[in-house]
C-alpha cells in the first residue's frame, strides 16, 4: 500500500477501506508517512468529505493511535459531556453533580487549555485546597462510591489526533466536518466513557458560526459516536452571547453554586436541564427524556444535588463551605460598572469580544505559560433583549488592576444597544441520530 | 503574508494575486515554506483551478526562481519547439535542420532524461564524434553562423519547478492543468526563446490520455504563453501509436534523414510539418501557416534541409557522411522478425508498451544510471490500419542479444490483430490561442 494512491483515491473522491485508513493512520503516527502527504490527502478530504463509515474508521483508528482510558472498574454506565467551546459556560460544573446526585458514574477526565478563561480544573481550583491530582485507583474508588470525580488529563491519548491537528492548523485544513468530528469524537472515545452527550455551539464566540455548520457537525458526531458503539446525542445551543452572566473563574463557580440552587440564570439553567435529561437518559436512569429532565429538577429542588457538589469538592481536598459561603471564593479587588451610554434594549452582546476582555484581565490563558487570576472575570448585568436606561449598569467589571480602560472599551465595542431586539434563541436543535 | 492564509484564500476558490503567488514560490524556493503547507495549495490548486492570469504569475514565479537563458546575443527570432513526450518521436531530428535551413535561429538546449528511448542528445550522439559540450559563447557563434545548434543542459533553470515537481509526485497532484502547464511553460521560457511551438500528445504512450484533456492542457499553455508575452501555438497530436516506423536512438537518426529527404514515413512527415509552419510563421519569415508550409516543403524538396542537417553535424565534431551513409551508424548484431500470429488489419499498436519493449532491449533508461545502448530498438513494418497476413513480420527487433522473447512477447501484448481498425487520426487541432 502506498500512501500516494490513497490520496489520489480520496481525491478522486472514492472511499478508503478500513484497512487504508488504518495506514494511513498508523503511518503517520509512527512516522513512515510524511506530513505533505498526510496535508495533501487532509486537503483532498476537505473538498470531498468521508462517508460514515470512513469517518468512524478514522476516529477509531486515531483512538487506536495511543493510550485509552479504561473506566470498567466503574459500575454502571459512564455518560461523558463535550462542549465544542464558548464564553462563559458553566455547565459542566453544573451537570457533573447534578446529573452525579442520580446516581449516575460522572467520571470526568479534564483539561486547563487555552481560551478566554480556564478549564473546568482551573475553575475547580478557585476553591481552596481542591486538586485533580488524584490516582488512577483513588479516581475510580472516588466515582464507585461518591459518583463523582474529577482527574487532569492522563496518559498519551489520540497521538495520531494531535498530530493531525497540528497539521490542520498550518494547511488550511481545520473547517471540515469529517476532519472536526473524528478529532472529537477519537478523544472523547479514548477517555473511556460508555456514551456521549455533546453540547454544539453555534454563534460569534463558537467555532461554528452558522446554525447549519454547528447541525452537520452535530449530526457527523451523533453518527460516529453511534457507529462505533457509543451511544451520542447533542444539543445545538447559541453561543452568539455568553451563556449566563459570569465569565471568570470564581465568579463561575458562584454561578454554578446558584444553579444547583435553581437560583441560576434562565439561559444556564435551561441549558443544563437540555445536556443533562440527554445524560440521564443515555445513563438509562429515566425511560424517556421528559422522565429525565423531571429527575434532574426533583434533585435541584429537593437540595441533592447541592450537597453532591460539597460532597464532591470535599472528596478533593477542598472546602465544601464555600457552596453556602460564597464570599469565601478568591474576590477581586476592584469592582468598577459599564455604564450604558444610551438608553435602549442590548440587541447584541459579541460573545467572542466579550471572552476577549475577560481575557485582558488575566482570566484566561494566551499561551500555555500564561498564569490564569482565578479572582477576575465579568458580570454582566444585561442581556441581549434586557432594556437599558443611560447610566445602568451594563457589566461589573471584577479587576485586580485600578485601570480597566482597555477592556472597558472592548466592552463597549462588543455590546450594541438599538432600539429594538431579536428575542434570543437558545437551544436551536436537539440531535439523537 | 501568511501560507496558511494563502491556502485559505485558494481552498475557498478566489484568485490569488501576483504577490501572493510570489511570496509562495520564493518561500519555498529558499524553504521557508515547508513541502506540509505547499501540498496542501497544490491539492487546493488540483480542486480549485487557476485563472489564466494566475497560471501566467506561477510560471514566471518560477521562471524568476532560477537562472534564465540569455539568447539575446543571437539574431533573429528564437523558435523553440517541445513535445509533452511520447514513443519514437523523431520531430526534433527534423524540426531542427528544416526551420534552420529557412534561416530561422535554432538554438536548442536539450537534456537526456528517462524514456522508452533516450532524449534529443542522445540520439544525436549515435553519431560519431557528435558532442554538446561546447560553450555558451561557441553555442551563440554556431547559431549567429549557421543557424543551427544543440547545447546539453546548463544552469540551475527553474528550481521551483524541480521542488514542486517532486512534490506533486508523491503527493497526488501531477494531473492539474494549471500545475502541469506552468511546469512546462516555465522551463521553456527560462531557456531563452522568444517563441514557443507545443506538441501535445495525447493517447495510450503519452501523459494526457484523451484528446479533451490534451486540448485543455494545449489551451493552458498557449495562454501562458501569450500572456507572458512570447507567442505561442500548439498541435494536438496522437500518440496511441507510435510516431514513424523507428523506435531507438540510431534507426531514428536513420528515420529522420529519410524524412529530411522527403523519404520519411507520412504520419512523420506530416506532423513535422504542422509544427514546421508554427515554427516558421512565429520566426516571422512567412505571412501565413501555408506559406510557411510551402517554404518548409521547398527545402526538403531542394536539398536544403539535409544539406544543414550535415553542416549541422559536422559543425558540433560529428561524422557528417552519415547522412549519405547511415549504414555508418551504431548498428545492432541481431536482427529479428516478429511475425504476425493471424491474418486481418492492425488494430492497435499500444504505444507505451512498444516503448517499453525498446526499452527492455536496452533503448531507453529506466534510471539516470542506466547505460543506453544506441544500436538497438524496433522498425515497425506495420502501422495501424495495415493488412497484414499470418507469418508476415510485425516488429524487425535491432537487439545485442540473441534471445529476445520478453521483448517478443510485450509486443505481441501491444499489437492488436481484428477483422477491421478505424482509421488512425494524427492531429486532433491545431491551437494558435
Amino acid at each position: 500500500m502506498r500512501m500516494v494512491d490513497l490520496i489520489a483515491k480520496k481525491r478522486d473522491g472514492k472511499e478508503l477501506t478500513t484497512e487504508e485508513i488504518n495506514f494511513f493512520i498508523e503511518g503517520y503516527t509512527k512516522g513512515d508517512i510524511p506530513d505533505y502527504q498526510v496535508s495533501a490527502m487532509n486537503m483532498a478530504i476537505y473538498f470531498q468529505d468521508m462517508t460514515d463509515r470512513e469517518r468512524a474508521d478514522l476516529t477509531m483508528a486515531m483512538v487506536n493511535s495511543g493510550e485509552t482510558i479504561d473506566l470498567s472498574a466503574i459500575e454502571g454506565i459512564k455518560v461523558d459531556k463535550h462542549s465544542t467551546g464558548g464564553v462563559g459556560d458553566t455547565t459542566t460544573l453544573v451537570l457533573a453533580p447534578l446529573v452525579a446526585a442520580l446516581d449516575i458514574p460522572v467520571a470526568k477526565m479534564s483539561g486547563r487549555g487555552l481560551g478566554h478563561t480556564g478549564g473546568t480544573i482551573d475553575k475547580l481550583e478557585s476553591i481552596a485546597g481542591f486538586h485533580v491530582e488524584i490516582s488512577k485507583d483513588e479516581f475510580v474508588n472516588l466515582v464507585n462510591q461518591h459518583k463523582i470525580a474529577v482527574i487532569g488529563q492522563t496518559g498519551n491519548l489520540t497521538p495520531a489526533d494531535k498530530k493531525l491537528y497540528a497539521l490542520r492548523d498550518v494547511t488550511a485544513t481545520v473547517n471540515s466536518i469529517p476532519l472536526i468530528a473524528s478529532s472529537i469524537m477519537s478523544k472523547k472515545i479514548a477517555a473511556g466513557s460508555d456514551a456521549i452527550v455533546l453540547d454544539v455551539k453555534t454563534g460569534a464566540g463558537a467555532f461554528m458560526k452558522t446554525v447549519e455548520d454547528a447541525k452537520e457537525l452535530a449530526h457527523a458526531m451523533v453518527s460516529i459516536g453511534n457507529n462505533v458503539g457509543r451511544k451520542t446525542m447533542a444539543v445545538i445551543s447559541d453561543m452568539s452571547q455568553p451563556l449566563g452572566v459570569a465569565i471568570g473563574n470564581s465568579l463561575e463557580v458562584q454561578e454554578a453554586i446558584l444553579a444547583l440552587r435553581g437560583e441560576g440564570p434562565k439561559d444556564l439553567e435551561e441549558l443544563c436541564l437540555a445536556l443533562g435529561r440527554q445524560m440521564v437518559y443515555l445513563a438509562k436512569q429515566a425511560d424517556s427524556l421528559e422522565d429525565a429532565e423531571a429527575k434532574l429538577r426533583e434533585v435541584i429542588k429537593n437540595g441533592k444535588a447541592l450537597e453532591k457538589f460539597k460532597e464532591f469538592i470535599a472528596n478533593q481536598g477542598g472546602d465544601p463551605s464555600v457552596v453556602d459561603h460564597p464570599d469565601r471564593l478568591p474576590k477581586a479587588q476592584y469592582l468598577i460598572e459599564l455604564p450604558a451610554q444610551q438608553d435602549g434594549v442590548v440587541a447584541e452582546l459579541v460573545a467572542d469580544e466579550i471572552g476577549t476582555a475577560a481575557m485582558l484581565l488575566g482570566a484566561g490563558r494566551a499561551t500555555k505559560e500564561s498564569e490564569i487570576d482565578l479572582a477576575v472575570g465579568l458580570m454582566l448585568n444585561k442581556k441581549v433583549g434586557d432594556t437599558v436606561k443611560k447610566g445602568d449598569s451594563l457589566v461589573t467589571i471584577h479587576a485586580n488592576r485600578e485601570n480597566v480602560d482597555d477592556v472597558k472599551q472592548k466592552l463597549y465595542e462588543s455590546i450594541r444597544i438599538a432600539d429594538h431586539a431579536d428575542a434570543p434563541v437558545l437551544i436551536y436543535d436537539i440531535v439523537t441520530e
